[in-house]
């Protein structure tokens, strides 16, 4: 980090009014019913995407807006210099759909500000967040050029799956070519302790289906001679972990990479309170691999667990059935350097070798690829130093045992790693009611993000 | 045995006309569509029971017909002598459902003589077995006195699990006392095996519901560190029963019954064919104890099958949930002299032990006894003389792994053991369509109910 003078001076550069003005644009946006999951507004997220695009271009964008079979996605590019660093900053204009409705003590799009916070559906997830973007954008552009240059991609595919926004990377990769990915789209760790994301996992996803007999068995007549589908999955289920959590699966691990000592340092100063977490999820005690911290299990480690399973009589009173087939579905989070087509053959062989009869293995849905890049890169760098000039504390770097799939597309298709900061709190109530964003987090990610493209700026292009 | 010329005689005493008379009786009865569990047939169900009645008039008993809630139970009663055994015998007139009627070949209640069958909806369960008994007493009455005294109850709804049949009994256990009761509602082992089955198993049922968590949570974001409630009832069940299939609940098998010497010798003397079963279940191969016969797995020894498994999302595709709750349907098959109640207490205390905590456990129905009979009965000594004079070969003594509850109820209310001399063949197709009865096997059950009764007549009273 450098020249905290010139980085502070940024903190000072927006003004109250220069604020007040970005939260009007803001609200305007919100205003926009963009729900994507629900048809009858379609014409609602045809005309925030419009808006989205007239906001680039007034602060100082060149726009496309790009059809695809659904929702278009909006570019908005601001070259400066081939030579400088490029930032692809993704967010997404569509919302959530607002039910239930009644929930809401102000309507949800009619943006209200109270308390220190300010309330809409998608402020928070993303809209908001996205804007700090747009708006740290504006402001630097009135101070002079821009330090980097920038691409946004703004798409309004996101709370339905982005079913289009793959083929459109893949498309358009030339136009999209940059140094650095930044997604504003996940929660900081706890409120005023900005957090850098930097890793998410990969998932793998199967459907096992267990037959054993041609058709269910009266259990009084057969009982005693037969196999049951449900005792042979519940075995197959059994060999799948040991009892403390470790996957049995031979070759699981092997391409896990360790967690540096600098990780592993900075997940005990991470707030964590066992007991009250176990409370806030009504679970009476925590589960997993010994020896890692539960920050380590959640992020940085692999998991495998049943998410579904049914078999036999299921309906009301007694059935004395003797189930022929017992079905689970069955997902694995993997986390780098493994590698989902690989996983699911290992996965399959282990299956194939432990129950070497009657079990059909579906495998549902392409794995999704983890996803990690280094805390030494330099738009890390210069985005934790951007958070601490916001926050006036050192962010933390933590993960995400979720998977957020277009992070790993961009470095399939564009080589990109992406820079994971988060702006928002982990109760702002995305995806509920009273979806909101603090108007402090908002002032902040504007200068966070003004201060990121200046210190970003400084870095070579590749 | 004894006194083959007396039985010999008895054989040759049915007639080719007396047998077309009891064909068409049994083909009157037939006709009725008695289905107690549609109530569009409420009318036939009655009037059926009204046939029923004046029928055992016409053989010479004495009849009342005792309304209940439900359908009404017809019992008729040819008492003779006070000093001799007394048999109840047991049946209903009730029959299944028709459906699907487009697989009958002929109409279900239109009796169809053909190939040597009986075809109709009820021939096999049960009109035609019951009719045996009714016929055999009719034949002796012409002859003389009856050997014995006979109380025929025959109800209207076992297809309906005989909602009112235990009131019933324990309300008239008076007008019931007997010395043997007798049922005719199971099959032979085989055709021109004739067999008698000397157990039934008693049945326990439970459902399990496992919550760890107070609602379903996201596996990307907790996966590692919080239970998951399928994997914990997996965890539960695998802990029931070994790899042998031998169960683990501490003191299970302290109250089974050794098999007698002479049991154990006669299942290597039944018609068992390893590869045949197998191939008839679509079974790769048979589990179960070891050490045990398959017959002795399914008969004489107690069984554990989870019957159901539910929990998480079972829906289409994929939906990476860690599941809050499981649940299974989990029930066992008792021999004697396994107690239900005390076998309840004996499976909460395990699974109190090897699952702590999120686990209820709740009892579906009252338990079942288990119900024996002893070979050397007098009643079941007189039905072997029976069958070997009707089949021209020695019955095999068998069990059935399945429950009769009114069996237990027999011993339960009215002292009695129960004689359950199966008339019919496995593959009668009861509750199916172009359900038969061999005219063999009429005629022959006929003469084994008049030598049965012929003999018993000679054991003394209690």
């Amino acid at each position: 980090m450098s020249s905290n003078h010139e980085l502070i001076s940024i903190e000072m550069g927006l003004s109250h009014d220069r604020f007040e003005y970005h939260l009007n644009r803001l609200e305007e946006w919100l205003r926009f019913p963009s729900v994507s999951a629900d048809s009858k507004y379609r014409a609602d997220v045809m005309a925030c995407a419009g808006y989205t695009a007239q906001r680039l271009r007034d602060i100082g964008a060149s726009v496309s807006v790009a059809e695809t079979p659904g929702f278009p996605v909006v570019i908005g590019r601001v070259m400066v210099d081939p030579l400088k660093p490029t930032v692809l900053i993704y967010g997404h204009y569509d919302v959530q759909p607002p039910d239930p409705w009644n929930l809401w003590l102000t309507p949800p799009f009619e943006p209200s500000r109270r308390d220190g916070q300010l309330y809409a559906r998608g402020v928070s997830d993303d809209k908001g967040q996205i804007y700090c973007h747009m708006a740290a954008v504006e402001e630097l552009l009135r101070q002079g050029p821009l330090p980097v240059n920038v691409i946004f991609m703004i798409e309004g595919e996101e709370e339905i799956g982005s079913p289009n926004l793959v083929p459109f990377v893949e498309s358009h990769a030339r136009e999209l070519g940059a140094t650095v990915a930044l997604v504003s789209d996940t929660p900081m760790i706890a409120k005023d302790r900005p957090s850098l994301c930097t890793s998410l996992r990969g998932l793998i996803y199967f459907e096992l289906q267990l037959r054993v007999l041609s058709g269910d068995l009266h259990s009084g007549q057969h009982g005693g001679t037969v196999p049951n589908a449900i005792h042979s999955l519940v075995s197959v289920i059994s060999k799948l972990k040991d009892d403390s959590g470790v996957i049995q699966i031979p070759g699981f691990y092997d391409e896990v990479r360790s967690l540096s000592p600098e990780v592993s340092e900075s997940l005990n100063e991470l707030p964590f309170d066992e007991a009250s977490y176990c409370q806030t999820l009504g679970a009476s005690h925590l589960v997993g691999e010994p020896g890692f911290h539960p920050y380590a299990r959640r992020w940085y480690r692999p998991t495998l667990d049943v998410n579904g399973i049914w078999g036999g009589y299921t309906g009301e009173g007694s059935k004395t059935v003797i189930p022929a087939v017992a079905s689970c579905k069955l997902s694995m989070r993997l986390v780098a350097d493994q590698n989902p087509d690989v996983m699911i053959e290992k996965v399959k062989a282990y299956l194939r070798q432990i129950c070497p009869e009657g079990l059909s293995v579906t495998v549902k849905e392409p794995g999704a690829m983890p996803a990690s890049v280094s805390t030494e890169h330099p738009a890390v760098r210069a985005a934790a130093s951007g958070l601490e000039i916001a926050f006036g504390v050192k962010p933390v770097f933590q993960g995400e045992g979720g998977t957020i799939p277009i992070v790993a597309e961009f470095k399939r298709i564009l080589g990109l790693d992406t820079v994971l900061m988060g702006l928002n709190l982990p109760d702002d109530g995305i995806h509920a009611p009273n979806e909101r964003m603090s108007l402090a987090n908002i002032r902040r990610g504007i200068v966070a993000s003004m201060a990121f493209l200046t210190e970003y700026g400084k870095s070579k292009a590749l």
